[in-house]
């Protein structure tokens, strides 16, 4: 079975870019993963662009700018999970035989799309009375603490850790430390999430250079990092009790990841995770098996899921801290986990980390038809 | 090297469903090609859905309605590409050895989207100027006359051609056959384009259950349809002076296709093509070796390209006939080609063939940046 492996990776700062589009941010987040992976652009052979909004052939127009029209590219779509379904597709490419090196990108211009937050389709009916993604995650949290005797004090030392580590990183959209007491003080979005329990709307770009094991090898000098599994799942109807508090959406994905990788969840060092609201932190790490249901936002408080503790989590900031531009967030995600894992995180460089994990989850929030999982496994 | 095998088909009628959506109809072409193919519908274990305006997830709310929800699947956008990229993907997904059977399908309602025909997105510089879609084809057209000395009243033997195949199509948008003089008399949309030279607003689904050799044999009883290449190229910027009344990314696409099928366009039996308008067909066919430069006006007047011609072109009755719901094109076309293949289309079945082959060009229409090409060639 062919071995894959990234052997280049790049991003834009992410945030707001007025000045830009999605074609320009994803063309500078190729050039650099290109200039990362040390090879000739002649060498891609492939390529597979993630995004949602940003309308017909955006990958196509990304190829344009960077002198590699002619290439196949497909662009690919899964809400929150697109960039990460990019890479799955290169990785599956690959796998097939069919190109020894893939482009897989993200890129996103949301400012351009949207004037305040993201706003639901005009035929999303549960949408429309109230039933928004701050909402979703809102009812989530709210039935989380009671499930598991959770207080909201706690849960806000995600939002904390991530915007500090986020400070660490010069592609984040927010360098700043926030206090547990300016969360606290934010504006109210949809009780108990205030603004800073959010993510941002945010413009940005990734990008990853994929290649079969027999490239790598020639190419990366040993350089490259192994994608181990890129597990995808949609979402099913969940109608018990608890599956407002815990996700069976990510623990299936994750047990097809860990199945594919051969590893389980103790062996992982580190993870990035879908944080697009401080509930969700949480419950993607204890769906991910990461941490026990219920405990993770007293872990936190502990300082376990810091960038010195016993499982950090979101090292890069996440995408409360780092920002959300969708389709770049996957990518930007497997961008973080593969300096990490080379020793080239800089300030929030982890140590000496083997195996790190990257989750998205996308669509639906409440668990029913319309989500889309991802996890990917990298090993040093 | 693992073979691919088209193991059952389905699609919608084409043509206007006010009260539909993308997913109810995407649903139904699953079932039939499901039906189709006589597996149970729990054999499929992933999916890729092709749609280009039907906005997040929407493959996933597909395969909440067929009880699917939980595979794997990926949407995908390559503009009029979009759903032979699916298909392509699949073709992928299924030689990388992760998967035996794979759904791959394409759905779109472009009424609900449009109010009457295609708007150019509001940052299309060149479409707000007159770069339409069919004022670039009119301007092919003149060109494409100039250059090879083709009186227009020739290149409508093609939408003749086309609407008769269409009236024999029970899954047809039209059922009525034209006259040459029908067309002629049609409203000018973009000369020498008249409306009966362009394809209309569609909603639509179309499915197709690839399969493994090894899964092939053992479900489909022989009845499989080999997929024996899925190219897909991304368009370059043409300058030269031949660019607008030929095609070099068909061309080199169809190039790819035949490399990999080991064949030669004399080996192709009959096409389906992408004729969003009169002269697309002409630049297409020419393009993929079937027809020599300048010629085939003059052929299908001559009634080669007819069902019962030396080479049938668009049996199906084609974009022109059979309607174009942008994400279930490329479906359909594979639709119609396992069906001619399998000796199963009825009034339309052309005789004993052995190779057929489908074409689709999307995106931007002169030869630049953000076009995508797919060639896919079938075998008995």
């Amino acid at each position: 079975m062919t071995e894959v492996y990234v052997i280049g990776v790049g991003m834009t700062r992410f945030g707001k870019h007025p000045d830009r589009d999605a074609a320009s941010l994803g063309a500078e987040a190729v050039r650099e993963a290109i200039r990362d992976a040390g090879i000739g652009p002649r060498r891609i052979q492939a390529a597979y662009c993630g995004h949602v909004f940003q309308g017909m052939v955006t990958g196509q127009r990304v190829l344009a700018q960077i002198g590699l029209a002619g290439l196949p590219l497909a662009n690919v779509e899964n809400a929150c999970s697109s960039g990460a379904t990019a890479i799955r597709e290169g990785y599956l490419a690959i796998r097939a035989g069919e190109y020894d090196v893939v482009l897989a990108f993200g890129t996103e211009h949301m400012t351009t799309r949207f004037s305040g937050a993201l706003t639901p389709d005009k035929d999303d009916i549960e949408a429309a009375v109230g039933l928004t993604m701050p909402g979703v995650y809102a009812m989530r949290a709210v039935r989380y603490m009671a499930d598991f005797g959770v207080r909201w004090d706690q849960l806000t030392a995600i939002p904390v850790k991530n915007k500090r580590n986020a400070a660490l990183n010069p592609f984040a959209q927010f360098r700043k430390p926030v206090t547990q007491e300016a969360v606290l003080a934010s504006r109210l979005i949809a009780d108990p999430l205030r603004l800073l329990d959010c993510a941002p709307v945010s413009d940005g770009a990734a990008a990853a250079i994929l290649a079969s094991g027999r490239a790598a090898r020639s190419l990366a000098n040993g350089r490259g990092i192994m994608l181990a599994a890129s597990a995808l799942r949609t979402g099913q109807v969940e109608t018990t009790p608890g599956s407002m508090s815990f996700e069976p959406l990510t623990r299936d994905t994750a047990g097809d990841a860990y199945e594919r990788a051969a590893i389980g969840p103790r062996d992982v060092d580190f993870a990035e995770v879908h944080d697009c609201f401080t509930i969700a932190e949480a419950l993607r790490v204890e769906g991910l098996g990461l941490f026990e249901p219920g405990t993770y936002p007293a872990a936190a408080e502990r300082g376990e899921a810091d960038i010195g503790g016993r499982l950090p989590i979101n090292p890069s900031g996440g995408l409360l801290g780092k920002g959300h531009p969708l389709g770049a967030t996957g990518v930007a995600q497997v961008v973080e986990v593969v300096r990490q894992l080379r020793g080239e995180a800089g300030d929030r460089q982890i140590r000496e980390p083997k195996v790190g994990l990257a989750h998205c989850r996308g669509g639906k929030a409440a668990g029913v038809e319309g989500a889309a999982c991802t996890v990917q496994v990298l090993v040093r």
